[in-house]
């Protein structure tokens, strides 16, 4: 059978080695064992986490009660956010007819990855400590580490079917240096607010996963054409993860805003933004078939950009009503992305975009960003009190003169950098994937987990006719006697 | 194909219109602006998540933590509750082979607009601030308006299959209005208990669903007999609807009970109940049929029937004993329900209930608020205390002088409350849906994602046999080139 | 159908009755009633879920919020637990073609009988109130319970598809109260640590499953080798397990670990060990297999081994980088053991292992119960503080006086505790289950559904030719026309 796909691939086009026997156990251990050393030199329990700091932080900080232990703010949220990473982002990807292995287990290797790269990269820009050169974590440290693997995760959307491990693995190293640069210029130096990452997290990952599809694009790709698309279950299996990220985006966007009020508030809005996009989503989507016929494409997808597009404004006081406005607004900009866009892009831009990331994450993103500015520059001292604007906007040290307006410019400039960061640096980081060093399949055989994967021999895969040939089965033996049971059972 | 479909309609019997082009993406539209209008009149943040009044609030209550938001009292059981909502009810309704579609999306799309929807009905009649005119809204009006719209989907339950995406944002406007009236009867006027909503969640929706389905009997039904069944993965995916609302119904049930022991409690009875039901649902299911095979269906659905008939009692003192006896009856109450009285309702009685929810959640929802009364009649303050009676019932204000037995009267009389409003607010919305504008499809034509869905071509519907047959391999070339790399892969 | 496969029991070997309707029936009901009444004598709500109790207890205590109920701090982490129960270990096992409705139903099954039974042998063990006779609970004995039924649902790891559900029922109930005893030497005599259950929940999980599958060796189960094998959509639904279970394996871990840093700290590091041992896993995947292609297998299971790992050691302070080398060298240990241990114990030691427990759980488990040793021993007042110290260690009452050296000692003692309990409970097991009287399946029909479960007839158990072929439509009109309308739509 791999003879045959070998010979298919010779057949069709140009030869491509997408043996990884080699390079994929290499990057694996190389990098695991510099994530060891580099741990080994730099990482360690933050005061909350380590035994004998919690006791000496308790006495000092006259605390009775082990509830005030940060953990107990943000775990749930944050085992609702790992969901979303490795369950949610992984099954709606399973999509595809013969790509689900890859969808969700590549899924899993590059998350399992980024996420440690992430503490590191995270913890040099935001909490090195300068005394003892060393990064504290505790759950927040998880949770942005997640949320920085989220814009990786996003990319591979695009590039889905296309490109091998290897190439996501680098995809993800690049990635998540670039997410912790830009995070650091947007809510370090421009001081931004970003809890739910509009900005730093979709803006960037959606163009970052464009640019990269862009300088890779495959004008032959059509010779995989059969396997782009999917099947009855496959379908199914999707909605999994669409649910999950649907259901868990309040937790998304409120795991890292201000104790009480502050995640309180976050989860409001982002269940109001997504209630309303699923509405306007499923209207657009039956407007734009024949006899009203809703796709799955769509519902698995644009119901979920009032949630992305909620990742700045959560936080602040955008009421219920503008919650659902802007959920209202992104349902339809998104199915209409799907729709138009997508395929226009692939025509005229040559972006092959697999997921249609730019619909769900790189434009409701972006608009989030916008959003985000406009709610943070109409804020006012009659709606947040004087103390709630400062916890708010964070409006102290360096920024205790900050104006809401001035924030509000912030915000925008920050929605630019992101999206930069992601153009830029996927076009680079697309230049290095195209060495022919790095495994990935040739033109006839995206989209398909034979190439990467030992796949199971399906009962449909050998021939039902065949039980019905006496003949056939004498000669095959082992594996007509096989089906002939499964067939009969 | 779906020329072949309409033709197979003309072929079979009655025309049906099944276009919704125009009339779902109307009601989509005009439902959520009216939402948005309504929210910017009624709707704002409460004392606990307005980052104003939450300062103020710590200040007046002399709160000195985050920690005693209501937040973290209720947020990690609303988790639950939502993936109870979208992913439990969704992928219980997968299991039928050609529905999975619209069993998961319809309940994704009434589940979305019934929340919103829920948020204002249950605000009017029980949080409308009367000096301002606005409804205040936290995490537990979150919570209750998942609850509430789970009336509509228990209600979904029964006509799966048999109506249109429009009939059932019908069926979800008119159910929680009834809701909301039902459930203020039941809590305010009659001063019931029912954290878990035995009565004012599953009798009502379960008899509300039957009540339509009775109003919308079709006595030709049998022309779809053909899709009305499962697949041997459909059964599967139901399975994971079927455990997340088994593993969560503690939540389900403790979810708005009292903060401290009475969330407490409330888990450990619904624990137990559900433990119990699973063992006799299987063995009831086991002797129902020849040599002792189990069957999907019960296993899929009469496990749960002791978390639902805990809805009422499981925040009282009902012992662990007694949640375990309460488990082991339902368990055999709703698994005899759906090898005898399902198949007795739809010949007798003209109920065509597809998922059965007669008894799943009609029977044992009417139990459970009897069980309720029972227990709450039982209760003495040698038990609870003197103030954890006050407590457990909210015997204050009007009701400070209400006995026990009284208090189980009442319990009685709110399940009848439930079940009257149900059967008919269920009759009346039926007739509503027998208008012939709603889009419902053909008896022949039902239990097929067909007819609102683009279906993915899968490999199995292209009859295997044509990659032996090269003449119409070369007559179908689209079809039968993709159909003939898959079968190989 | 249910004729041919008796005819074929005849035809490959030895006739096996698999009746189980009067058997199944019986052990589910006498086993819930001995419940109801054992709960009845035994069973009680303790003080902080029974109403007037935590009344007096707040007043006697001083506590002035009721977010100081254990219920808040380990709530959260109890739901994933039991998500990582049902839907983890019961997707985990839906891997095989036709054996997915036993794999996740029997797993229900019994999952929900023994948590009933380990809350009264742990209670009797652990919690019996010497004064009152009673067992009092809360949320910490229901993640107990949970954890005590997941050493008995490993060891059905390694008899799936080879037994009975009555033969499962009979493996729990053993299995509970062989755990509870070794708990309780081990945790309560021996005064070891074992949060996360390395050496309690996994080695002796484990051993006891493969001594159980030892005594049962088939020698002719290869005569169901057609359906010891998965298909492509089942290998998807067993990552839904994977997954649930390597994301919630931090819950897992700290569900019952000391408040505040104790729960933290264990989840920052099993976080990271299940990190590291996705990357090594996949790795050592790629590198056994021809092209690089990776095995489904591997990355369903091997990928966990750094959370077993942990179970011990992840309360204490094994540091970020420890963390990391541990799920390093497991997800290597694992990946090995199945491409090369698991045929091995096969050939040589006649133990058929159908999920590896003995990668997954039994290794892992033994060496997280010498890594615990190690670390313990190198505890010091320096890093973990006097106070820190006693408190991770429980270096109170009659062991006051131990030294964190005799700790590591007697943990590496427990270790081989559980071990023992393994393999000599699951060999005194196994004798018992080879009555037969149990209803088990014949050699040629393991890992099939169709003996326990009516199974639906899918559209690919009908051959499509049928289709095609007018006469045979004509002879077997129910079904074809079944078949017909399906391939069609």
């Amino acid at each position: 059978m791999e003879n045959c796909c070998e010979g298919a691939g010779n057949f069709f086009g140009r030869q491509k080695n997408t043996n990884i026997r080699v390079s994929l156990p290499a990057v694996c251990f190389v990098w695991q064992i510099a994530m060891i050393i580099l741990f080994g030199v730099f990482i360690r329990y933050n005061e909350e986490s380590d035994v004998r700091k919690w006791i000496e932080f308790k006495h000092s900080h006259n605390i009775t009660s082990d509830i005030e232990n940060d953990f107990y703010f943000r775990y749930p949220s944050f085992q609702d956010v790992h969901v979303m990473i490795f369950v949610g982002f992984g099954f709606l990807m399973t999509f595809l007819k013969r790509y689900s292995f890859s969808g969700v287990g590549f899924n899993f290797l590059i998350a399992a990855f980024g996420l440690q790269w992430a503490l590191l990269m995270q913890g040099w820009f935001h909490s090195l400590d300068p005394n003892t050169g060393k990064i504290y974590i505790g759950v927040e440290n998880l949770i942005n580490a997640d949320f920085c693997v989220a814009g990786s995760l996003i990319a591979y959307g695009a590039l889905l079917g296309k490109v091998s491990p290897v190439q996501l693995m680098v995809v993800t190293l690049f990635g998540v240096t670039l997410f912790a640069v830009e995070e650091y210029i947007i809510l370090d130096l421009l001081h931004c607010r970003d809890a739910g990452g509009s900005m730093v997290i979709h803006a960037f990952g959606g163009y970052y996963g464009l640019a990269i599809s862009w300088v890779l694009y495959r004008p032959n790709l059509h010779q995989s054409k059969r396997l782009n698309g999917s099947v009855y279950h496959s379908d199914v299996f999707a909605m999994i993860g669409t649910l999950f990220l649907w259901m868990f985006w309040p937790s998304f966007n409120s795991a890292i805003t201000a104790h009480g009020d502050g995640q309180h508030r976050a989860v409001i809005n982002t269940y109001l933004a997504l209630a309303s996009s699923v509405l306007t989503a499923v209207a657009i989507s039956s407007m734009s078939q024949k006899r009203g016929k809703l796709d799955m494409v769509h519902i698995q997808n644009a119901t979920l950009a009032g949630g992305v597009a909620m990742g700045t404004a959560a936080e602040f006081m955008i009421t219920p009503y503008g919650s659902l406005i802007v959920g209202f607004c992104c349902g339809i900009i998104s199915t209409f992305g799907y729709v138009f866009v997508t395929p226009f892009l692939e025509k005229y831009f040559k972006i092959q975009d697999t997921c249609g990331i730019h619909n769900l994450h790189a434009v409701p993103g972006m608009l989030g960003g916008f959003v985000g500015a406009i709610v943070a520059a109409a804020a006012s001292v009659e709606v947040y009190g004087r103390e709630g604007l400062i916890e708010t906007f964070a409006f102290e040290g360096d920024f205790a003169t900050r104006s809401v307006l001035t924030q509000g410019g912030y915000q925008a400039a920050g929605t630019c950098v992101a999206i930069t960061f992601g153009l830029v640096g996927g076009a680079l980081v697309g230049f290095i994937l195209k060495f022919p060093i790095w495994g990935d399949p040739a033109d006839d055989n995206c989209y398909d987990d034979e190439v990467y994967w030992e796949v199971p021999e399906d009962e449909e895969t050998i021939p039902p006719v065949l039980e019905y040939n006496n003949h056939m089965i004498h000669k095959h033996q082992d594996i007509s006697e096989s089906n002939f049971s499964v067939e009969q059972s």
